[in-house]
């Protein structure tokens, strides 16, 4: 932490305010535009130094409606729960300000000081590292986080608790620790110190000046509207299209076979997901009919819908646009399921957006990395991630949407959309490579799966899905 | 429970599937149309009847990407959470439908069932009729309910459990109650006895008429596209516009006195609300520059912003609109704040829609008593309703627009919005009278303030509040 403020002045109030209220107003016009964000500010620091007074403060100086504040009480880190899980429903929309009270932060130092035995430093550090890495991604995909320490002096806090009245004490005790405690206080000025140089201290002595200081930085982020690079600076190093991708094969089996062997499939997968405590993402990706429906029919077959949620990925809506592309996603899989299946997924960035020019090349690009950062989150607490791509030839495809639309019952599975991809074909297959090649990690593989003999891959898919866990076998 | 089924015949399972197809696409055009609805299935029966496999077949009949299936554990009731709150964030926007295994009724039946003395039959009745007059504001506001009982003899039950597998017993153990126990079958049996007549029961026995009864009764709920009324039947008795409103004048107070009186009443509300265990909702109405904003400020003075939530509601976006217009508050007082106060409200329906003809003429003439059962189950569930009109005369509005247009920094204040309302303002006070004269109740009353003297007007509104309070004076 070091973020000096060498140059604050006061301001006029009246000058502040207006000036808040245009920069605010010129922030929600970016809207849908190229220049879009929106602004998250993180709140931490010493209890009494006037978060929530300089909030208020702030809420008067700019227009109440496209500010929001949450404040849910901390959420102590859990094992199976990444730390941005309770937080990511309430990410703003562009030309949006979300004041967070309650927030990754004070979470971490939460547990960091309800622990028994004081958290070890490093793993205090790596917290913080990912924290970062989220924060790079939300800015990236136009959400900028502001990161306010409000700090006060060990004497300054012990006066402010003579003087308050009893019923804010009783208040300010239901959220705290005990502030009167000298080696608390220390404990959390020591912590605070290991955050990254990218936080503003505000000296909270003077309320005048602490107020101003805020609204001052907010204005200052509200005013810079980025400029996103869309080119790329480098020239893109394309996959080889892999052979699996190129000739999709799979030897047929008979169908009395492969209706014995589906049945004790089934089971053992219904079984071993059950079993298994942790949360389980599944992901399909490959060409239009490729078999993807058939195959997860094939895995729910001996579950109860209570035990799973089956999510069809379409074009975003356009409040979901409004936000990071992961957004949808992130949003989803925080819902609880035991096993949640996503029928397409975050990968369209990479795919469908990357080829019909929804997101800019620089967005793509990045994209990889962002998705591999995701999934990583998503194994580091306590999820099994288990991706395919179903492989299809472009013969075998244009087979199956000619059946589809002879038979009027199928027909709704074939639009125009479909022979649109089809054109695409060659492009597709080269994304797939790129994201084969660059998303293929050891916590979250990919599996490809041909499926021009449907009962085969069917079968194979179950297989790789029991390969992630330890089975009797 | 009466619903008979006797011209029930199996189908065709391809023409099955082909009309439900179209006739879900058929739903799914409806959409921002006046004809528009969506549909929520309830589920509700005796434990392996087979509900999974209906659903799960449903599923593979429509397109399932306009399917949604919400499966959370039973909520059992708590006095103070209304029965529908866990599940008003699912409602289906139009087009879509929603199959909840979790629902108001299984709610119901596991408290029902769980509470140590069995539930009171007089008790259980009054849940059933809030939970029909809740469905019936749903219907009407294009959200159709189904309801179905998946039934089935002890004795075919006891028979499935033999023949059940040990990976299958154990999930089903987490949900259900214990099946092997004929007085607990004959408890459920009992109470879903005293389920109202509008149910669909479903003989379990066979598993292929099980499931095409089911998907015949949602085929037949899909094709039936409603015709909404527009015109109301009956002649509109127009309230008189009291004098409070047309003449509205309240004294003035010397600055000081003001002052001293507002630190007194300000810290007084602060600490009556953190005693209070309830949840208060606080809803502003009034014409523009009535001084809401500055009521607000003065009740949440002493209060933290992670205190309370202040909704200012603007006209609806796109994706609330698509589901009844009391959904966005629905899911805001959801939220567990202590306090929330509404900046404009759910009264928006019989203001602005009213009068700006975005509610029909039966559609805001119906809201009354929406609104009364809205705030009737928040005050049954333990939250204390506060309702503000607050009331200024036609020329004092003009002054206070044109300040605001000469101050810049309030200049955001003042829209063409402002002005056109103002030039309905007769309007206005007709439908405040109205709306006075139909929802002022006990359990949710209206205070109307005039705030000519905005000193006056905010002491009294502050004063107001602690009415709702027991509190030592």
């Amino acid at each position: 932490m070091s973020e000096k403020n060498d140059t604050f002045k006061l301001l006029d109030p009246d000058q502040l305010n207006l000036e808040l209220i245009e920069a605010q107003y010129a922030l929600k016009d970016t809207r849908a535009k190229d220049n879009a964000k929106s602004l998250v500010i993180l709140m931490s620091g010493v209890e009494l130094a006037g978060k929530g007074e300089s909030v208020k403060q702030l809420r008067e100086w700019v227009d109440p409606r496209y500010l929001r504040v949450v404040a849910d009480p901390a959420h102590l880190f859990k094992v199976n729960r990444t730390f941005w899980e309770p937080y990511a429903r309430f990410i703003p929309a562009e030309g949006q300000m979300l004041v967070m009270f309650s927030n990754w932060y004070s979470d971490l130092i939460a547990t960091a000081m309800h622990v028994s035995e004081p958290m070890d430093d490093t793993l205090f550090d790596a917290y913080i590292k990912d924290m970062q890495s989220f924060e790079r991604d939300l800015r990236n995909n136009h959400v900028e986080v502001i990161k306010v320490w409000f700090d006060l002096s060990w004497k300054s806090l012990q006066k402010r608790l003579d003087k308050m009245d009893s019923s804010e004490q009783r208040w300010h005790k239901l959220h705290g620790l005990d502030w009167r405690n000298k080696k608390q206080y220390d404990n959390l000025q020591k912590l605070r110190s290991r955050f990254t140089d990218d936080w503003y201290v505000i000296d909270c002595e003077d309320e005048e000046s602490r107020d101003q200081q805020f609204a001052q930085y907010i204005l200052k982020h509200l005013k810079d509207i980025p400029e996103y690079p869309k080119k790329a600076v480098l020239d893109w190093q394309q996959a080889v299209v892999p052979e699996e991708l190129l000739k999709p094969r799979n030897d047929s089996i008979d169908k009395d076979e492969y209706k014995e062997e589906l049945k004790k499939l089934t089971a053992k997968v219904a079984d071993t997901l059950r079993f298994d405590g942790r949360r389980v993402v599944i992901v399909f990706e490959g060409m239009d009919a490729a078999g993807k429906g058939g195959a997860i029919k094939r895995i729910v077959k001996k579950l109860d819908p209570r035990e799973y949620e089956i999510y069809p990925i379409a074009a975003p809506e356009k409040y979901e646009l409004a936000r990071p592309y992961q957004w949808r996603f992130w949003t989803k899989v925080c819902e609880d399921e035991a096993l949640s299946i996503f029928d397409r997924s975050w990968y369209g960035r990479v795919l469908v957006e990357r080829i019909d020019g929804f997101a800019t090349e620089v967005e793509w690009q990045r994209a990889y990395d962002e998705i591999n950062r995701f999934e990583k989150d998503l194994y580091d607490s306590n999820s099994v991630v288990i991706k395919f791509w179903l492989a299809i030839d472009k013969d075998e495809q244009e087979k199956r949407f000619k059946s589809r639309e002879e038979m009027p019952y199928k027909n709704y599975k074939i639009t125009p959309d479909d022979w649109h991809n089809r054109e695409n074909w060659d492009q597709y297959l080269e994304a797939a490579a790129d994201m084969l090649q660059r998303t293929s990690t050891l916590h979250a593989p990919w599996h490809v799966i041909a499926t021009n003999d449907k009962y085969t891959a069917r079968l194979e898919v179950l297989r790789a899905i029991l390969t992630h866990f330890k089975t009797d076998e």
